[in-house]
């Protein structure tokens, strides 16, 4: 099998070696797993460049810091890992994660100080959350009503992290109330986000988005940078789910789909129900911006 | 390598086979890793019996059935490989543990209810929270200033879960203050858990332990019923951190290490500061009781 098929799937780095994404694999004693003390992020990679992966790789640092967590490379070697991965993947879109857990404890310590931390990586083809995003594809969205966002007091939503419970039972409300997106509040009603996205809101011709409990995705932040350049007016603060409902527009952020329009709160049409202009106009910038070179790491493929 | 070697720091069943344990992995890819969405047990074996297995596994299993997790094995099953895992690692004290996750997503899939879940199970040398916590251990504790217990409106504690990074977080605070072991309050200022531990307090000559925001320990049950059969009073309820420095004693109680007594706080002493008679009355009969056949599963070790 030669290397275009062994890594057709994705390629991973574990314990100092590429191997096929299919067979990375974690021991279940390291506490990145059984006790989720881990932190990662994701970049993407768009025809054949990583997509801001310096900002990626600093909110990583970011969250590695505020966890006490030391991977065993500095930055430019994990570019250089990460760009090794889609080399061997040859994938032209990718979504690449980067992990850091805490480790594999001694035998007999409890003590998370004295493990030696772990890194892993990978590159698989890129992840839709909504299929044809950057086309035609839509959200339909609930507020969450069995489940509160995991509060800033007990995990920081800003060290990106597993911590997805809350999430995921979001998730399977959303399925049974025949929804596919939950947007979950905190315990004061205010909105803050989904499984793996950021929720924005134009209302009163502003552009709205949680300021506080939410990841700081780069996504929402190339949208608001967007939005800033082309004068759109932009809040970010807390606000609750009824400016949802009074909104004209809604959408969803990730670097796993861009600008995803949500065309429908709990069921009701947002605005008329169709993608409004707003969204439209960001959703081509957003991918528009894919092509500025400011904000590239092109792929060197070599031969390949 | 005969087994007695293979196997001598543990075993585990992984994809329907036995492995050393530290050959037990994980796909980086499982959601049980990338999405802690996972739920586990442990449970003891103590001189060559396992004790309270039967609860252990009605707990995993209703924790299996909130999360609509449905592991490929059933009870009987489960117990099957719990005992194979004990005699092929021939060890007479040990820390098992039983995990499902909800498994691999489909390539391009983020629909959790369609992901074939998945089982592991392992068995290692018995952990100690505290070093010789059935004699002479003790815990310093603190309550932690920096962290509130995720609350159930979040995450549900009475599924035995992975999030650990609030617990994590008190953990550091209490190295960081000089002690090893955290109490969490919870956003009312309630006392709830810590670390792998409950937390009960003795209180006007009653026995006091949360009701409500904690997992359900085993252990916790067993003290509750051998308080109960001693004719000591009893108190499952609410109250904050006041009615622990008002304590006469305090101990913490986990299947890895039973009844653990907490002698300081926040660096003051409990009572007197030394293990009380409450406490070491509990303790004593704690593992007193694991000579009770009643709470036993004796394992064949066979002709090992
Ligand atoms: C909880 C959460 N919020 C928001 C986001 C979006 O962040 P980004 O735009 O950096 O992908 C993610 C991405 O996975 C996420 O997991
Ligand atoms: C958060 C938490 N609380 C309490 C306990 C004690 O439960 P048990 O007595 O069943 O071991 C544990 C055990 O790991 C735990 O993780």
């Amino acid at each position: 099998m030669d290397a275009a098929n062994a890594f057709r799937d994705g390629a991973a780095y574990v314990d100092g070696a590429f191997v096929p994404v299919g067979e990375a694999r974690i021991s279940i004693l390291d506490t990145g797993f059984s006790r989720s003390d881990v932190t990662y992020d994701v970049v993407a990679v768009w025809n054949g460049a990583f997509f801001r992966l310096e900002d990626h790789l600093e909110r990583f640092e970011r969250s590695c810091r505020t966890l006490r967590l030391s991977p065993p490379y500095d930055r430019a070697e994990i570019a250089r890992i990460l760009v090794q991965l889609v080399r061997s993947s040859r994938l032209r879109s990718a979504y690449v994660e980067t992990i850091c857990t805490r480790g594999v404890p001694p035998p007999g310590s409890r003590d998370p100080r004295t493990f030696e931390n772990s890194f892993f990586a990978y590159a698989i083809p890129y992840v839709w959350i909504v299929p044809d995003a950057s086309t035609t594809g839509t959200m339909d969205a609930v507020i969450a009503r069995t489940v509160q966002r995991i509060p800033v007091t007990s995990v920081d939503p800003t060290v990106k992290n597993f911590h997805w419970a809350d999430l995921t039972r979001g998730l399977y409300e959303a399925y049974d109330r025949g929804a596919t997106h939950p947007i979950l509040l905190d315990a004061d009603g205010n909105v803050t986000e989904g499984p793996g996205y950021n929720v924005f809101a134009v209302s009163d011709g502003t552009l709205l988005t949680p300021a506080a409990g939410v990841l700081e995705g780069i996504t929402r932040r190339t949208v608001l940078e967007l939005a800033e350049a082309d004068g759109i007016p932009v809040s970010v603060g807390p606000f609750g789910e009824d400016r949802l409902r009074d909104a004209v527009e809604m959408f969803a952020t990730s670097t796993a789909g861009g600008v995803m329009p949500i065309v429908t709160l709990d069921g009701a049409p947002i605005g008329d129900g169709a993608v409004g202009p707003t969204t439209r106009h960001l959703r081509e910038r957003y991918w528009a911006a894919h092509a500025d070179t400011r904000y590239l790491t092109p792929v060197d493929y070599g031969d390949v």
